[in-house]
């Protein structure tokens, strides 16, 4: 079927079960930020690749709403389709769920995969007036190769890498709900289940997790996920029941108060829910989420060894390219430092896809090179590298800006103003109870004295062999929904101002740092950050100058570490790269 | 009557209304932040003077909670009489609505009068399960010597001064509240009518404001003030009615939308509103908050000439002080500088009480000296001074810390500390869409890296020719309620860090500040701001080493700015003094 044919099938579907619109948000049952191809359904109807999005199918318009990331990309993959792209920011912007509140406001149906539907989600569709049908999903009967469900094997981690038993973090769950009067857990998010069991997976591209929910009660904790995962695996404090069997489970529930967070749990596990007698819902964040970012001394001491491998790999690829430097494109640059990486043992895999964007490429934030757009590095440019592995002992994310060339005076000041953001966040104490919100200024103040800015996130949490985004802490500009997260020690979270000039060059600086305690006063508990990413700057970036003595302290203290922690592991050829790229300033 | 007497005559009313408990929260019917004679209820009924505090008499208990700033005061205070004090921070604290729901939780009535308990506050104890009764209030019947509603007369400002005329205010308040579909505007809060109308009055101490509520619909602007005021002003765009009035007039109302703030409308207007028909309530912060916050040019333009005139009065004073150290107390150097502004014919009187804290007085951050604390200036010490004046076109609020005999290096340390912090927050260039609490860290973060801290807010609105606190925005590190407001060109705001060591000393720095615009680029809108306050700092506590050559070159042109505009209109005995504290330093 080419994409207007599938679109011609679904409107039969839809037909038959009397629906004026279907929705495809593309999400998984999970709210996973990435998902597998079961769940690739906006992919699948539209031929559009980005990662975020909504299709909406009505009898007479196939409709797809995009972010400005995604505008070209979009256009150029819906071509000659019966789709139609719709903006969410901009200018011209609009929104799916303004757009069904308008066309369909007189009671008519409006469907979509009750597995895909989060609660929260629902309740704003229902807030506009829409008449929400939470289904099961009518592509299943037309989409005839739709990949099955991952049953995946899973992996044990050690409890000594991991700090803590699946038990002792079950329990750490269930006194948090005892507080608060909750009886039972149920949870969705991936990266939680997890973590609570020590258990990793291989659904997920680039993320460790597999598809499952938990539930956990007063006596018992089950897992509803395939069992031909258990592999090499023995299950040890949990029940494993079939992934389809949760629906009936929750409906068995009686007289309890189910903790959930309604941002992550499905209207198909809601409706079984619903069918349970006396159960009152009790809806919050996971106390799983935060048990988890605030990482114990084991998973901290994991991610600093994870770092000191991933240095390794970074300033061997980085003393290579420095000898062959014009040897490369985007996508064989990405494929060399894979490589590097692929050389250590405890190496498991990227933790997300690479972004390498030389030049102008470099100021598009979410550039992926494509075998159409793979640039040829050469001549003079910056060349933005962010990336990350994933090793059994814990997850990294480093950005790098790299000069090929010669550096224009624009392009060192520009570094120059990011570095010093970045230096500024990572040295500043602060006192308990400081959110990332607040301390976001340090790291835009001196781009902002230029009339600069960037505009992503100025950090985010980073899991323990786990997802490379998760929270609930972050440092933005932006205030976010719900109160700010205070920092606590043991967060880890990225350190990653940038710029970036469209049509010339882009410049980020990412290292990732663990919270961790300074001193106490009178006046109070205070915290720093330890930087836990080991890999030198861009020496021939620096303005020196433009820096304070103590950022040139700080400069040279950092290249001084990285030179004694990675000096004897790094291969012979990188020995002198190494020595080099860290003398003082 | 004596306390103890006040108290049994209290419980006989209450005896005879059915009531269980009455409260006193020590506020007026327009929630003012300081209140006239008539509404120093709290005062009348404990004899403790301090400016927040919640009374609560049961049928065998006197409780009085006070917050820490008043732990010392309220306990000398009631010392002898039956009442008991309770604390709201610190480890032994409890809140008076918890002890009402645990004492009060089977339906009792608890009294309070209509008039001082507002919207949002009696939702606060219903949600608590206390069966809060707003009624007349008792205390009228038993305080015989009551102050009576103050009627003194109202000056009309030139509509020229404030930029606007009221009908050209009372046209963009209804404008907004029609795109929200509102019809009706109920405005309590005083400093919001006066500015609205262009009038000022004299019923409340240091903010020249006058008792009244103002109705405004679609067609009529309706005062509700005591008639008496109007000796030399012509009412021009509104009809003048008894304050007593308004609960009647709302009660008329018919089908139509109203738009108040339940944190500033008292329960005898919301009983009004009750009794009316097929009125809605929109709930939000008054229009005329938001307006009267960004100043216009006219606005500007005065609060530029009152800082002007300020600053001569403050240099003044400095220069005498220089030349007559130790002639002082704390209470008579205040008496001094209030001498100084009273010199200017456009001075009205000061805009708060003066702080004047010597030596380790100056630790205490609310500390206001009395006949009995009033200490001698002598020896070497930091005096915190914090003052502030109306004048006819404008209101300023200035804190500098003055130095007596010789500084100790901490002293010097701790005073630069804060100056950099003070630097920080006024040369930050920010985008649109900031707010205050995203900037408060500038003004904190070189404390902080030295384990030290202060824990008032950084930054409040002050108003024009009003208020010197005024909101909605605000530079403060507490997260507060509702969403942080944006800071926008024209709003006026204190940049004032401290640091404060528990019996040694204190620092504050304080000037008032604009926001202005600053550059627009490729990356959006960007502001700053202007400095308002025009005053030396102390040089001599000021450790240049600490200092980049950015901050020094800031001080430098301050004092420079500061010296050219000052110079020609101190007094002569000034001039040296004015020309020496403004060198480079």
């Amino acid at each position: 079927m080419d994409i207007n044919e599938k679109v011609s099938a679904l409107r039969g579907e839809m037909e038959k079960a009397g629906l004026k619109a279907w929705i495809i948000n593309g999400t998984d049952p999970h709210q996973s930020e990435y998902v597998c191809d079961r769940w690739h359904a906006r992919r699948w109807i539209s031929g559009f690749t980005g990662s975020a999005g909504t299709v909406i199918v009505t009898m007479d318009k196939a409709l797809i709403w995009v972010d400005s990331r995604y505008f070209v990309q979009c256009a150029a993959q819906i071509a000659g389709t019966t789709f139609e792209m719709r903006k969410v920011d901009g200018p011209e912007a609009s929104s799916p769920v303004d757009f069904l509140a308008k066309e369909f406001s007189h009671g008519e149906k409006v469907g979509i995969s009750a597995e895909t539907l989060m609660i929260s989600a629902k309740n704003r569709y229902n807030a506009k007036g829409i008449n929400i049908q939470a289904t099961a999903d009518i592509l299943d009967n037309i989409w005839t190769d739709r990949p099955q469900m991952p049953q995946n094997p899973v992996t044990r981690m050690d409890d000594e890498l991991c700090g803590l038993s699946p038990i002792q973090k079950i329990e750490n769950i269930r006194a948090l709900g005892k507080a608060a009067g909750e009886d039972y857990h149920l949870i969705s998010s991936l990266d939680d289940i997890a973590w609570t069991l020590n258990l990793r997976g291989t659904d997920i591209d680039d993320t460790p997790v597999f598809l499952a929910h938990l539930l956990i009660g007063p006596d018992s904790v089950k897992l509803f996920t395939p069992k031909a995962r258990f592999t090499d695996v023995t299950p040890d404090c949990y029940e494993v029941l079939p992934y389809d069997a949760i629906e009936d489970e929750l409906a068995t529930l009686k007289d309890v108060t189910v903790r959930l967070n309604p941002d992550r749990i499905n209207m198909r596990l809601k409706n079984g829910l619903d069918k349970a007698s006396g159960v009152k819902v009790s809806e919050g964040r996971e106390y799983s989420t935060d048990l988890k970012a605030v990482k114990n001394e084991a998973e901290l001491e994991g991610m600093r060894i994870a770092h000191i491998l991933d240095g390794v790999a970074m300033v061997n690829f980085l003393a290579m390219v420095k000898r062959n430097e014009y040897d490369f494109t985007e996508l064989s640059i990405a494929k060399a430092l894979s490589d590097e990486r692929e050389m250590e043992e405890d190496y498991l895999g990227p933790s997300f896809s690479t972004i390498a964007g030389f030049a102008e490429h470099g100021a598009v934030v979410h550039y992926s090179a494509t075998e159409e757009t793979d640039k040829v590095i050469s001549g003079s440019g910056l060349l933005v590298l962010d990336s990350g592995g994933q090793y059994t002992c814990g997850t990294t994310d480093i950005t790098r800006t790299l000069l090929f060339g010669e550096a224009t005076q624009e392009q060192k000041e520009d570094y120059t103003l990011v570095l010093k953001g970045h230096l500024a966040l990572a040295a500043q104490v602060f006192p308990k109870g400081t959110s990332g919100h607040q301390l976001d200024v340090l790291a835009h103040q001196f781009l902002w004295q230029k009339g600069m800015s960037y505009f992503h996130g100025t950090g985010h949490g980073v899991g323990f062999r786990l997802s490379v985004h998760e929270g609930p802490q972050r440092v933005s500009a932006a205030q976010g929904t719900g109160a700010p997260v205070a920092l606590q020690p043991g967060m880890v979270i990225s350190d990653e101002p940038g710029l970036y000039k469209e049509g010339k060059h882009g410049i980020r600086i990412e290292n990732l740092v663990a919270v961790t305690e300074a001193m106490k006063t009178e006046f109070g508990q205070f915290y720093t950050f330890e930087v836990l990413t080991a890999c030198p700057y861009e020496r021939d970036l620096i303005v020196k100058d433009m820096l304070t003595q103590e950022e040139i302290d700080m400069v040279d203290d950092y290249h001084r570490w990285v030179r004694e922690v990675l000096i004897d592991m790094v291969n012979e050829d990188a020995k002198q790269y190494l020595i080099e790229a860290t003398q003082p300033l």
